[in-house]
């Protein structure tokens, strides 16, 4: 039987990010062309899915709720994938959130605060644009943390997100893997263009010097936070048809496995049509 | 010179409102096939606008925002607008919100106290789902305040909106017009259609007995809170492909007329090209 692209790019340890190419197109049969005609076709059915899990919250019917996770380095695509996948689906549905720099009042709580906060309610799809795994990348870059403090999160992410998944919570965690050259040449784009100049901030070359800290960081986060309730998923991106597509991929894998049905009503269908027949 | 859709649907007092006919097309010349073709150019220009909206106000360059308020009677398409207009845009630059019934906390504050605080940023399109209006609707037909209560809060929601508006906000305010007759049929549908059932509820048959109490409030609250700076628009929603059209077409005049720019950088370009180049 043909894996499921959650297989295929579920990470397992040791995780060596260089060993991966970033145009790869796994589990994909096709050209960009393709790619981006499927992307429709996928944007029907998860349309129609999400439909349905919107009305299993909103009717009370049911606590699943999904979050998608969109980690990666500077023009990994994290925007695009909001823009061309969640932007796929109703947006009443959606709960989008776009961590920054915590605020002093976010500094004063444990790390894990304001992301609670921001989970998605039952019957919505989440979409974290970074998230809680900053405070082990920047974090643990940065030195914004004691050693003993980072090491004491990776656990604490877990059971975080083991109490989500416990309580009907889906997790898609994504990593959008491109490499040095790939962010060299999009960084060089934005900077070539006018109408791009406000993407980029002098800081993003900044943290581009610390490019081989941030990949051991995130090698350490893959592979101390991918579980069996909550795996990360290495998405090649360096090309962007297909980045885009494998994150609609593995959306729409969870939600079809949910098997999703239309909530019964809790009133009488009789009698209120009855009752609505007189007025 | 032809007339704008703005002009065409904006309220003059007095309002009647069962001399309108919700399935007038105004403004509109064609078939449901061709509306729905016009939709996903519209598409386009409204992306593409919405991008810059969100780039001034992301690069702190334009205080620039935009609120849609969507207001009508059970099953005129507030939901519907939100589908397929909103979800036109890049969900990034969204902010939704639906408004239920006040929590206690809610109903501690002044009833503009929740509105306020789910305003758009600048760079944001909001749209409201029900908005701060139910407070002179549901508020006034089910004698939630006392009279005077109710006429001051005209006064106050004109005077809220135009600091919005002085301070950057641009308003779309569209009340969905729907019959009587319009509605039997669409809650009928929804009786009719399993799939559909968790989009009825009860109270939904509880409030249109109160129909013609509702059309009066409305007809209020049009008259006085349709101002200059604020004006409300009747969309004739009996048809759904052009009340879909109208409310696209109502956003994308009040972006065009901003006149958007892609902001400047506040960097030196040149010297970070050189920086980049050699990292």
């Amino acid at each position: 039987m043909a894996k499921t692209l959650d297989e295929l790019l579920t990470v397992t340890a040791p995780v060596d990010l260089p060993s991966y190419d970033s145009r790869a197109t796994t589990g994909f049969d096709g050209k960009k062309a393709d790619a981006e005609k499927q992307l429709t076709q996928l944007g029907e059915e998860l349309s129609n899915l999400q439909e349905k899990l919107f009305a299993g919250g909103r009717s009370g019917a049911s606590p699943t709720r999904v979050l998608v996770v969109l980690q990666g380095m500077d023009t990994s695509g994290k925007g695009g994938i909001i823009r061309h996948v969640a932007g796929l689906v109703d947006p009443q549905g959606l709960a989008i959130t776009s961590f920054k720099k915590p605020t002093p009042e976010e500094l004063e709580h444990d790390f894990l605060w304001r992301v609670e906060s921001r989970l998605p309610q039952p019957g919505e799809i989440g979409v974290f644009d970074r998230s809680h795994y900053e405070d082990v990348l920047i974090g643990r870059v940065r030195q914004l943390a004691t050693p003993a403090e980072i090491e004491r999160r990776y656990g604490a992410i877990n059971d975080f997100e083991k109490a989500f998944t416990d309580s009907g919570g889906i997790l898609v965690k994504c990593f959008l893997h491109i490499t040095k050259d790939d962010q060299k040449e999009r960084l060089a784009a934005r900077l070539d263009d006018p109408t791009k100049h406000w993407k980029f901030n002098p800081g993003d070359l900044d943290e581009r010097m610390l490019w081989d800290d941030y990949q051991r960081a995130y090698a350490l986060a893959l592979e101390r936070c991918s579980t069996d309730h909550a795996p990360w998923h290495l998405v090649p991106s360096g090309r962007k048809w297909y980045r885009n597509w494998a994150v609609a991929t593995l959306l729409l894998e969870q939600l079809r496995a949910l098997d999703l049905s239309w909530p019964q009503a809790d009133y009488d269908v009789e009698a209120e049509k009855t009752r609505l027949a007189g007025m």
